[in-house]
């Protein structure tokens, strides 16, 4: 697997819950992180896009949870980009512990942008990050 | 559709980001609670069991994003239950802006339970919830 | 203590964290949800008085826990709101377990309106929440 | 000032709220995470005192805000550990942009321990943190 972009994260305390790991909910919160700092690094910065009236919008999420990160886990978001339709891109995104690189979530997350007016559309400077074409 | 347990929330501001809607990851949140308080209304306390060495965890969530939840908005959250296999159930969990009942999110969350040792198993307790033989 | 507004609550097992008990960070985000909702309920819309330029912003929090708050809890927060300065006031925000009432944590929340060059002023329908003169 | 410990960070976008800054609850995670890696540094693993029955409290947090943090900011907490009592300690944490240096936050957080039936006590791996006598 080639991922396009990762990011290192240390499990913050106060992400676990009751049961001492992690909270199912918070892994969204890393993967968010991750698909931002990834658009960061390619100088499209997600505050003055949203500000610009471009509105990045997940549509779909789907994550497989394989084991649970708990306190002081260290662990990489790795990131892969690809444009899934016309307006339409899917980020497949894998959460691995470190330092023994196992898998603890796959997920994949679908995306488009909408405009000020709410319809979908894909921003010259996202489609720049694609290869395919369509 | 016959759910069989709903629950109703108000959007606090804080759960929403910089696009002025509610965060995507809050979403599981309000998923999550919703659950607890539907094994709540049949005598399983979330927290009691934890504390007993039953661990009931999300193994994969998909979640169908179909429009955002924003300040001030009220919404339910309608759950059902089914078992999938001998070991693993699915929460069907779509949530509904009030009054007008719109869809906002549609989401199917599969677990199972552990025991102390991190087998799968499904305790008696959970098993009389499901109708299904496995 | 003569309290201007209260609002019930129920923790949610995501609040809480590896103690078990809610934890101490989100106890800002009850008293937020609070202090918005009692500024709903005298006609003031937190999210549209931002979208109009108008910035409510916390300078000071002052929070004594009590006790902890844990799962299944049900409790209530009351408010008081004076006036402290000519452009700052303070919330008093309580927080009771129901239905025992007892205090679980005691706030005082210090704020001001900023407008959009960040100067502080009290817009006039915030000053008609006062009856004090300054 | 002679801080004891200092923690990088960045400001991730869920963080912040309808006001596009980082959200007033959020602060007291940051300081939260500061705190348990201060302790870290010296052998003290927060989830594993806690599973031993030593549960550190926090029961007064006094919360300055000077400015705030928005999207994209990297900001460092430095904190201070300091005895206040024979069963009380007082962090005093302080938050700062980076690389301009400017002050966001300034904050006392009072805590103390208690075993496993809620009285207070200063375990010896505690008091060795402390320089001063009580």
């Amino acid at each position: 697997m080639q991922y396009a972009h990762q990011l290192e994260f240390k499990v913050r305390d106060y992400e676990c819950d009751i049961q001492g790991v992690v909270n199912n909910g918070v892994y969204q919160n890393y993967l968010e992180h991750a698909r931002h700092e990834f658009l960061q690094s390619h100088g499209i910065n997600f505050a003055e896009i949203t500000a610009a009236g471009i509105h990045l919008v997940v549509i779909r999420a789907e994550l497989d949870y394989k084991k649970s990160l708990a306190s002081n886990d260290l662990f990489v978001v790795r990131s892969l980009l690809r444009r899934v339709s016309r307006v339409r891109f899917e980020f497949q995104q894998d959460v691995f512990r470190l330092p023994d690189e196992t898998l603890m979530l796959a997920a994949r997350i679908t995306g488009t942008s909408l405009n000020q007016q709410g319809r979908p559309f894909l921003p010259e400077m996202l489609a720049q990050l694609f290869s395919d074409e369509y």
